[in-house]
């Protein structure tokens, strides 16, 4: 199922979409609820109505143009779970000089964000910015509290998957060491265009990811080249650490960022940022 | 004012301490809110019925032994903000090779809490942390939403002030380079005992702040010592980040800390922690 936040006649409500591409507000299917996180807290108590009403198309469509979408989880319940470097780059070339058999650690840090900028909205350009980057990731979203779960059951605790644009302030990020604030400034957060469902990807370590600017691929690679996995993420988290219904986990961004580029081609007012996954779609967002 | 969360009956509750020590359920003087959270948005409107309520003795006192301290805010909004290295140690000793005159960046970054640990309760030991670290922390609330704030304003969005062990798995901080998994581990953030209110320090920066390990001296400084003041640090996080009301901050600890010890005396099951700061009380947990 593919889930969206939509906003109508300004107000927000979680919508489903159907074959045709029509939008459902979960309401028509008698599926009340105030927004994306408490959807997931019901869940699995309500899917089947959505699923039945999405197939007999018994609700009623809002039309096109009457609706804005918004990010899927436009607040998050917590900060995001993030993590680094975590994609094989270019193997096959590099196979040579670095060795992919042995596996590195994960870096895991964590982006605050009072809101989701919406496909669509703008990526804020401040002025003590000067070097602002794009990270296109695949977004995790857990529909179960997580403790000490093994990567085998890891599946279980997923409801599912959306496109995070990890905006990054690279000055900032760099000066204070630690990553946290770089990454944290209001409206570094874009993400969407949907949540689909984990029981609608076939497998979720197959997917394309991209990302362009103004229509150029900075960024290009597969998930099949994640270093560690999904639920082996899940399983190393929650070793020691409840990740709690509604939780978030960016997966980590594929080479090709700007300021790895030589020159660094760094964002400016008007850069059209284009994230696109396989199977989720695409999330683009103008820097202004 | 001294304001904490308690638990009567299983009942979690917000008190204000009376001037003889007893704990006057906010209730008691028609002041109800639901937890910390929901009084720190109400504050300003409220505070002069609860200053009221506590001067004139006119609430009904809970009595000593019907009710647990717990953490003051035992469920924070969102993820606290951290400072690493933020006092200048030895001052005296150590001006001859390190420049004080010069201000080096502060290190940001952020540690997860899904409840916080309450004076007296259990710092968990899990078997997988060879190297389990205390960090006593002055932590700071903040009541209003704060988004550009200078310096010289800060201080009228602070809510109070309160003491945080930044408990840490040193082996897991460094392992994955970024230390947000490291310090997030369940149980790694006991808080208390209560909150002072902004209005009820003198002087934020002059607090003998110390933590003791089986009643040892480990860490013993002032809040003087700090090298980025309280109301620098949210100038800085607040440039291009909204802090919300309810934002807790941990300001960084002193030296003294096991790792840096030689040999390091990480802690071990049954240890007993205290942390203390002058005028906000003493949190004392044990390993367990």
């Amino acid at each position: 199922m593919r889930l969206y936040t939509i906003e109508i006649n300004g107000k927000e409500t979680v919508a489903a979409e159907g074959k045709d591409g029509s939008m459902y507000p979960l309401d028509s299917f008698g599926v009340h609820v105030r927004d994306m996180n408490e959807l997931i807290g019901v869940w699995e108590r309500k899917k089947e109505r959505i699923e039945a009403g999405l197939r007999e198309a018994s609700g009623v469509a809002v039309r096109q143009g009457d609706f804005k979408i918004l990010a899927p989880v436009p607040v998050p319940m917590q900060d995001i779970v993030c993590l680094g470097v975590n994609y094989r780059e270019h193997i096959e070339e590099t196979a040579d000089v670095l060795d992919f058999t042995k596996k590195t650690d994960t870096v895991y840090f964590s982006k605050r964000v009072n809101r989701c900028t919406a496909p669509g909205g703008l990526i804020p350009f401040y002025d003590f910015v000067d070097s602002l980057d794009y990270e296109v990731e695949l977004g995790v979203i857990l529909k179960r509290d997580a403790y000490r779960v093994k990567a085998s059951e890891a599946e279980k605790y997923i409801f599912g998957y959306t496109i995070i644009n990890d905006v990054s302030a690279r000055n900032i990020q760099l000066k204070h060491q630690q990553w946290y604030l770089g990454k944290s400034l209001d409206g570094y957060t874009p993400m969407g265009p949907c949540i689909v469902t984990a029981d609608e990807l076939f497998d979720v370590h197959a997917l394309a990811i991209s990302c362009t600017v103004n229509g150029e691929i900075r960024q290009k690679s597969n998930t099949k080249y994640l270093i560690t996995s999904v639920e082996e993420v899940i399983e190393e988290l929650t070793e020691g650490m409840t990740l709690k219904a509604g939780t978030i986990i960016a997966t980590g961004t594929p080479g090709g960022v700007a300021m790895r580029m030589k020159p660094p081609m760094f964002l400016k007012p008007g850069d059209v940022v284009g994230c696109e996954i396989t199977g989720i779609g695409r999330l683009e967002n103008t820097v202004g």
